[in-house]
């Protein structure tokens, strides 16, 4: 086994720690977030630090990078307060992926890519019309974190679209069956498989597999 | 496709919404965090909240859940400000989901499940001996989020500890290759399968891949 303390990893060349660190968290879920500006100018980017903050209310946050770095999606959102998050599947994977170039405000995502906006009722942010699984929010807090100037913007989920032969008896979702996949590092995509559900644990109780 | 509003989503019984709402965010990531209190009885406990800050420097977070529901991992972190991250493998699946029961404070997780800590030089936390991949954090920043009394913790990278077949030339991990595993929910576990990997993608190019 190898080690490496935190003198090594200062020593890295930059794209090399960037892809190391960024795999050292593990698999990430890997998300199309959608918005649009006050003129109604679309935009669509790829995000893989969405992370679940609760469930009662539904509160799901996400880490935007440093504003420079990642200007469009949050100034749409403080403006609009609204925002979908679409899971994404091999069919669109390349795509989903190309939204990461830096394109300019005034071009949309969703026309250079070739993804399809599609708009809901009540929700002016647009949705992927790709998507199997996707979902808006409502801005709640946008937390910054001033070690590194990333920001923890946290939304509160308002309508939900999915397929429904995902959603089982006890509500959980069979992501595998949707096909949505999840990413690794800054670059890498993958398919899953279930290994096993397992039941509520209890102290002194092995934990029961659910069928 | 199927829709839900906000008020279906809070007419769900509780343990449905937790379900849903658990899975809607996507695959995640699954990890033991090791820990040990001022008198060094250790804690370990899964978590599916890791979420990447930063890579340089190399900053990581994961969600804490209110005090009351999870507070031994936390208090640790506070008392001796380091904590170590392991990924989960196949082969000790079960025994990962059991440190989610309720145990005391007094009892460690490591004898009740049947894992083994492990000590590295100048890190009083516990790592997993059975993890592939792993590492150590010194706590940076504790920030509360007051819509649900939940806490992003912030850890810096001290040290890494992996098999080294895992690391490519470039620094990407192939997590697949090390057989670290995801979640769903609160409660599913899958494996992965490596999709594709995409250069850096520029306006006006097509993402190429990476062999």
């Amino acid at each position: 086994m190898a080690s490496y303390s935190i003198a090594d990893i200062a020593s890295w060349e930059r794209f090399y720690r960037a892809n190391f660190i960024n795999s050292l968290t593990g698999f990430k879920s890997v998300n199309l977030i959608g918005t649009v500006n006050e003129q109604g100018q679309t935009n669509l980017g790829i995000f893989s630090s969405i992370v679940h903050i609760g469930s009662n209310p539904p509160l799901i946050g996400y880490i935007n990078r440093p504003v420079k770095a990642a200007p469009h999606t949050l100034a749409n959102i403080e403006a609009t307060k609204l925002y979908t998050i679409n899971h994404i599947h091999p069919s669109f994977v390349q795509q989903a992926h190309q939204t990461s170039a830096k394109y300019e405000a005034a071009i949309s995502e969703f026309e250079e890519v070739g993804l399809t906006p599609e708009f809901k009722e009540n929700i002016a942010a647009p949705f992927v019309k790709e998507s199997r699984i996707k979902y808006a929010l409502s801005l709640q807090e946008i937390i910054p974190i001033r070690l590194n100037d990333t920001f923890l913007v946290i939304g509160k989920v308002i309508s939900i679209h999915i397929e429904e032969d995902i959603v089982s008896e006890d509500g959980f979702l069979h992501l595998d069956k949707a096909n949505s996949i999840c990413s690794n590092g800054i670059d890498g995509y993958y398919t899953t498989e279930l290994l096993q559900r397992y039941q509520y644990a209890k102290p002194g109780n092995q934990p029961q597999k659910i069928n």
